[in-house]
């Protein structure tokens, strides 16, 4: 199971790597080809199946002269053949919240399910995990 | 698998029936006790641990006199002893985005992670399912 999450933490900083490095190749090679994938890019609604989610991905990187998000404490949660991360992405002073969910396909991880959204500035409570707070 | 993607989509609905009765209990068994769960409200940071997620909604049922989420449009993909939906939350006029992951456990799909986030007004384009747009 270590081994596992290690894995897909592994798979996940390489999504991060090639979303900054508007690395169309090695995205692509991240989606998974054997499962229907879905995307929620912040604020959008969800794209449903890899071209059109791959194409998503195309217009962000020739379009989008914003920056890149960076990917900051990640967990993830192993599930028999798939696996969910919840990680902070950071985009400049803006901090938002993703799940991406993995499925493990011929050995790899790849992933089938992408959720980015912002976070709001909302006020410390006990049950808030305050590290996940923007500076 | 189809007959799997029902019983996940049951669960699902069972998750917005709860959270329309604001029904505590119910709730609480449709949480995952085996596995780590984690919850993303909107805008909020995850909260992490079945205890702590649990206090969340709560405070939700006892605190917050706004409207509860209806589903609409969930979509279910099977992954093994896995799964995921993404659905609109429709709140008053308000829509949300939600993706919730559960896991198969002695037999029972039991939620594993939630994340809702608001969905921005974006303009239609043909990578988008119009459908998933607010009215």
């Amino acid at each position: 199971m270590a081994d596992e999450q290690s894995e897909v933490l592994d798979t996940n900083a390489s999504f991060y790597t090639a979303f900054a490095g508007r690395d169309y190749e090695a995205m692509e090679a991240l989606w998974s080809s054997a499962s229907v994938t879905v995307c929620v890019h912040p604020g959008w609604p969800p794209i449903r199946g890899r071209e059109e989610v791959m194409k998503s991905f195309r217009s962000i990187f020739e379009h989008d002269t914003g920056p890149s998000p960076t990917c900051e404490a990640p967990t993830c949660h192993v599930i028999g053949t798939g696996a969910f991360v919840v990680c902070r992405e950071r985009l400049g002073n803006a901090v938002l919240i993703a799940t991406n969910v993995y499925a493990r396909e011929s050995g790899q991880w790849r992933l089938v399910h992408h959720h980015a959204s912002a976070l709001a500035q909302v006020p410390a409570t006990p049950e808030l995990d305050s590290e996940m707070l923007p500076n």
